[in-house]
């Protein structure tokens, strides 16, 4: 246990000092302060010594000069257990400064606020994480609170232990602090940074805050949470029970995919975070029933992300299926009761939901590995047709929505599409050929098309010609992949032999 | 440009300090400085003014406030050409500190060297962050430099614009600056979250340092680089082309799976981060020979990963084959000059590689989702043998070989398994029954397996009897897979019907 005699309060969040100031009073705490809290305790009526005047050296600088003095940090620092440490307190006239409450000048919020680099850094502040980091290393002594959250468990403590605060407390405070100056300070490298395209500087420094602790991580016996490195999801969760990894893994796969479709157009549907169709036809019943009719099987406790508004015509549908999660750019309020009537069902509304530009990083072991997302934007100058057989428009449309679904594809990814519609899709083999099997077989298994105007993408070039063999056997009249085998020729021949209209893209588009 | 008169110096690290002095002696730099750095300057021969002399205020409580002074920090505060500020530091005496050379006390090492929860606490630097974080606000004004690494870059600086640095130069030192005190105390914060067993604090800070910058990412349209927790890969790159971003994935994947291998037995290839041939004979030819033997058209291009030094007699075997790269626990000097011989071969020593506590994270947009691994060890308590037959030594060992396999498998995974080899892997199928058929098609392609031992395991439950009947009808004689379906009785029944072996494990192996 640690009375508290003398706190230094310097707060740029001014929220709930009443109670806590009560308690100190109680406890007859003597309280040093400056600037703007300095005025407000003043104001709520409570006994307050100026910094300046308690360490008699003005504030200086506009105020970027007033706590970075010998007789506070002494006062915060020293050991009070340590005989030297005290002979040096009472030389120099200085006196133990028993509790620090500050939060920093709000570099967070400037951020959001404004873009005007001065002001930016204006908002750096160098006073309080100094005294915080100072309090933090002396917790053994100190106890440190560094946001107004915290004021209640101090108040809690404080009534407890009368006037004194424990070793535990002061620990856990301690670790707070410097999670909070580690992460002031991750904003502002961060955001210089940024503003000098500095993706991959010599220390990477992530930050994020805590969502929400999940049940549990992909499987039951592993530990997990969700984490922003803003302070909020962009999705809303409406309704059914919480949401576990595996849920959020596969909402965010789907989101992916669907704000990759036309504005306010397309179905997914997803399971084991692999799409298991997809359609952007443009009556939403139609939609959804296409993308189910590419895998019915699969789509089986699966989630489905609508692009678009949800309506009662189609909530019919959706309960018709079992599905974990539905997600919506909003629901009409007649879909919502409908789609409410299931406990158990979760729905999303990703009204909000943005793909930004945040790097996409994944770690093993201590290894982090870092990169842009495949975003790339693809217009028909992407494209070379190698053909002589040229597309129709139909077709170059299906190959391009293809080409863009295979993306989100794990490789070997082979995506089948007729009519604006996955009608086949092979994923996660080591082998390009077992995915064409794949989607073949699945083809032939739900939809029997025979439609003349059935397209295959690749994400990756055929390695041989028996890939796209195979899909040219089982109907397939237009193909888009990259280019870089050594036997492109070959692969071209029989593409004309056979009449096949064969595209290279200059986009290679692996997933793992 | 920005003239620099007088210069701070404090470092932890003394080195290549001289050469520096040099050109500041030659500017006419005036140098203040303390403790450690004060003494070496004098022995260096070099004028400097103690720290307490230049501000007439003791050094206290055993160094801990020493630099933390007015004096000091509206030197390095002020803006240059702001009027008040000028006239404030006139007022007080202050004179301008236009360099800070600082670099903390040695947490990061100290951590690695002690357990001793004092002495790391100790090791917390505050004055140095206090003064590096003020120089590096002030950038417009001031230069900071936080790394030995950085004296030339310094020296050459102002060579160039005598005894002047630019703007360009002191933002970017700035910017290195708030990375290093970011880092320094994110490293602090995840001490204190490690000793309190705190995985989710509610602001998670991730740091890793640089290894390398990658040529592309998965896709060549994407910017990437690689970086670790640590300070260096565990991994060391003997020969062969630099190695990509999908290199490091597989080989991190092909690690995991070979270090959850016996001790210094197994052959595992990777694939696309999937493993497609996975063996545990004793005999390393044999053990290779077996897990290429599953899936010889995937293995083409994949990565190799031996869980023991290679010899020369495997290295005449792995040179058969074209592979990407070969990782070993060290390789026989023959075995080296053989596997040399294929100029772009990629050759990992993985001798040093160990499978750490470190929690997986991966990301999604602005969202972060952070899991323990998936390292739960088996024993054979773990399982409950819920059929009438019961399994052989031999069945026994090899279903838990095959459910271990299968926890790296990208789900839905099905592996089959015969004389500690994988005989087929069904993996990344948004349905189980799909993974069956895909496993049981490989098997009977390659390997033509006849033998009554063939075992199975499932990552998950099998939702219905059908997946179970296929495999039972194509041979296998023993399945292992966690329970929970509602038809959980009828798949009982089946085994019973059918003589199968079947086993309920406590836990499931999803794996995205």
């Amino acid at each position: 246990m640690k009375k508290i005699k003398r706190a230094l309060i310097s707060v740029s969040d001014k929220k709930n000092l009443k109670p806590l100031l009560n308690v100190l009073k109680k406890n007859k705490v003597e309280i040093i302060s400056s600037g703007g809290t300095f005025k407000i305790i003043k104001k709520l009526k409570f006994k307050c010594t100026e910094i300046s005047e308690y360490t008699k050296s003005p504030e200086i600088l506009g105020g970027r000069v007033k706590t970075l003095h010998p007789k506070i940090h002494a006062g915060i620092l020293n050991k009070r257990n340590n005989k030297s440490h005290y002979q040096d307190l009472i030389k120099n006239n200085f006196e133990n400064i028993d509790l620090v409450i500050v939060n920093f000048y709000p570099f967070e919020n400037t951020l959001k606020n404004t873009s005007i680099h001065k002001k930016i850094i204006e908002n750096i502040d160098i006073g309080g994480p100094t005294m915080v980091r100072a309090a933090a290393k002396n917790y053994n002594d100190v106890t440190v609170i560094t946001s107004c959250d915290q004021y209640k468990k101090l108040i809690d403590e404080m009534v407890k232990f009368r006037g004194a605060t424990s070793q535990n407390f002061r620990q856990e405070m301690s670790q707070i602090a410097f999670t909070e100056t580690a992460y002031y300070d991750a904003l502002i490298s961060n955001y210089f940074n940024k503003i000098n395209n500095n993706n991959f500087p010599s220390k990477k420094i992530i930050c994020g805050n805590l969502i929400e602790k999940l049940r549990y991580g992909e499987n039951p016996h592993q530990e997990s949470a969700i984490y922003s490195q803003d302070n909020f999801l962009q999705i809303k969760h409406l309704h059914g029970k919480q949401l576990g990894y595996n849920n959020y893994n596969d909402i965010f796969a789907a989101l992916e995919i669907s704000r990759s479709l036309p504005k306010n157009v397309g179905v997914v549907i997803i399971k084991h975070s692999n799409p298991c169709g997809v359609s952007i036809l443009k009556n939403s019943v139609d939609c959804f029933k296409s993308a189910l009719a590419c895998d019915p099987v699969s789509a089986f406790g699966g989630i489905v992300s609508c692009n678009f508004k949800i309506n009662k015509k189609l909530a019919i549908e959706l309960n018709n299926i079992f599905l974990e999660v539905i997600i919506g750019n909003g629901f009409d309020s007649d879909a919502l009761k409908i789609l409410k009537k299931k406990k158990n069902l979760r729905l999303i509304d990703s009204t909000n939901f943005l793909v930004s530009n945040a790097l996409k990083f994944t770690s093993s072991n201590e290894n982090i590995l870092i990169q842009s997302e495949d975003k790339k934007k693809f217009t028909k100058k992407n494209f070379r047709i190698v053909s002589k057989k040229k597309p129709s428009k139909l077709q170059f449309d299906d190959l391009i929505f293809a080409f863009n679904v295979c993306r989100y594809v794990k490789s070997n990814a082979i995506v089948l599409v007729a009519n604006k519609t996955t009608v086949g899709i092979g994923s996660g083999q080591p082998s390009r050929l077992d995915s064409c099997q794949i989607a073949i077989d699945k083809m032939n298994k739900f939809t029997k098309q025979t439609s003349t105007d059935l397209v295959s993408a690749s994400d990756a070039f055929f390695p041989f010609v028996d890939g796209l063999e195979k899909l040219v056997q089982s109907g397939v009249r237009a193909v888009i992949q990259p280019a870089g085998s050594i036997r492109d020729k070959e692969i071209i021949k029989f593409a004309n032999e056979t009449d096949t209209v064969l595209i290279f893209s200059k986009t290679r588009h692996f997933r793992h």
